[in-house]
């Protein structure tokens, strides 16, 4: 198996990415391509990996600034671009990259393409919880929708759902802002009919304070609630974690108490790490793209190759395709 | 000046909510009417007070689970609804209840009317932040809104934040998943345009990140969204602090560890107390009407009548009158 991987476009620098990419070499049976660069891209390449891997050179780097359509369509010497077209010419089983989620949905559109019967694709997020974790979608592409896309996404979260949690029949729920059926606004009313009548295991409203405690395997939403639930979630917990140390640095007696109970503390907060999972697809595109945070480091890039491999060995999009009835 | 206080509908039970009415007599100059039933509310009233309240007595109750229009037409006997009465008949200047939303939003739309040119009355909440507290609405009144409508909700945010924060011109800011103006759905970035070209003064974006720690006097968002965020936060707060008792008992060490840093977070975590503010009016009904919280307690009816007061006195209502352009 290939997989594609972008190496621009990351905080932490090419390094760190490639980095990931070598590690999970231990984990996985896979060939990375590597995407960039490639003069800076070899200064991290050990010897003892010599013949496990490629390189497709490319210069260009597609930022958050740049218009997503604009710059997939004019920035061919792009990595991310050259990567669509390695992906589309079947160079590769799948692509991962940390580069801007607007350009990444507009060339899985673009150059990739959508799955039959699939209006839109999303971006997915694993929102990591106290007892399990939950797929969630969408979390920002499709800000305008209507309830059938609600269902599209239920169907392509639960094909997911069921190889990341290796689970039968994925429990779906819908973002809402109460448990009762009457409640939310039209589109959500409306989506709760359609989904109780689909094939979905539907199990009805999920409200946000559960968002981290839920008890079902895929939550769908549109793109601009679920990217305010996501963004608030995210708020929060930082400015907490901030009161904690700002409490730390209150006294030597408060000093003391934070040295105490850090290590417990750590723990416990390492069951919401939003970025344990390292990346999550864009479902609904007709080939595995992966889109990694831009903050990522080297273990969140191996944990997504890890991801990505078991979502391609189990095919996914396959799967997608027969729940959508397309071909 | 006198305050109604529907005793009936609190978690924590009527005695609860004449004890905070009581205590507020020592803060603020106003005459309580306790409105519910009479020999129970006598119950919590000591001598001291003899002359300085009075009592409609109502014993039925609207609760969660009755249909709001419904229970407010034909629960005639509830201490809502005789609460309700009370304030259109001009037996006082305003009422605070802890009981239903819904049946407080039909109420105070169908018994009390909305101020002209207001199309919907809104649900408001006080926002603690780190440096400073914020009006939010609406956070569920209006699931299913215009452009248009979040302008009436920014004047009527701003005649409130005048009052409440002691300034000016309160900075205004629209809920959105980025800051940037060209971001959000069709929905939001419609109100940007009308708000920019308002006459409030408009801030821009805010985004979720940013609840807790924004540097805006009022945010708006309708009523699913606002729903959706004050969830989020309160569900995450929530399970933090969860998580952080979890590690307190972890072990021997972080037993002692929590011990010693529990006063100094106590304090930094005051600073987020959602319940802290008291109450928070429905903007948009032609007399005050103040919502309280299902489980407050009588420090947190205290602050509200503290506020109310205010409110009352510094004539809010006869403000977004004149905002809207109304009589």
């Amino acid at each position: 198996m290939k997989i594609l991987i972008d190496v621009l476009g990351a905080d932490k620098g090419v390094g760190e990415i490639v980095k990931g990419a070598i590690s999970a070499l231990d984990k996985i049976n896979y060939t990375p391509i590597f995407v960039g660069p490639e003069d800076e891209i070899k200064k991290y390449l050990p010897e003892s990996i010599k013949g496990k891997y490629e390189i497709i050179n490319a210069n260009d780097l597609i930022t958050n600034n740049d218009k997503p359509t604009t710059a997939i369509r004019r920035k061919k010497d792009s990595s991310m671009v050259m990567a669509f077209h390695a992906l589309k010419d079947n160079k590769a089983d799948g692509m991962i990259s940390t580069g801007s989620t607007g350009a990444l949905l507009a060339g899985a559109s673009l150059i990739i393409g959508r799955i039959e019967n699939v209006d839109r694709a999303a971006i997915t997020l694993i929102f990591p919880g106290l007892e399990s974790n939950t797929v969630i979608l969408d979390v920002g592409a499709n800000l305008d929708i209507n309830p059938e896309l609600l269902v599209q996404f239920a169907k392509m979260g639960s094909s997911y759902a069921k190889v990341l949690f290796d689970i039968d029949k994925p429990k779906v729920g819908l973002l809402n802002i109460g448990t009762e059926e009457a409640k939310g606004n039209e589109q959500v009313k409306a989506a709760y009919e359609l989904l109780k009548n689909s094939d979905i295991n539907f199990a009805g409203n999920v409200e946000p304070f559960n968002l981290l405690n839920n008890n079902v395997d895929v939550i769908v939403t549109d793109g601009f609630v679920g990217n305010i639930a996501l963004k608030s979630v995210e708020g929060t917990s930082k400015i907490i974690l901030n009161l904690f140390n700002e409490a730390v640095m209150t006294d030597m007696s408060s000093k003391i108490g934070g040295l105490l109970i850090k290590p417990a503390l750590k723990k416990e907060l390492s069951k919401l790490d939003l970025n344990s999972t390292g990346a999550a697809p864009l479902l609904g595109s007709k080939k595995p793209v992966f889109k990694a945070h831009g903050s990522s480091n080297a273990k969140q890039i191996e944990a997504g190759l890890v991801q990505m491999k078991k979502f391609i060995d189990q095919d996914v999009i396959n799967d997608i395709k027969n729940l959508m009835g397309g071909k």
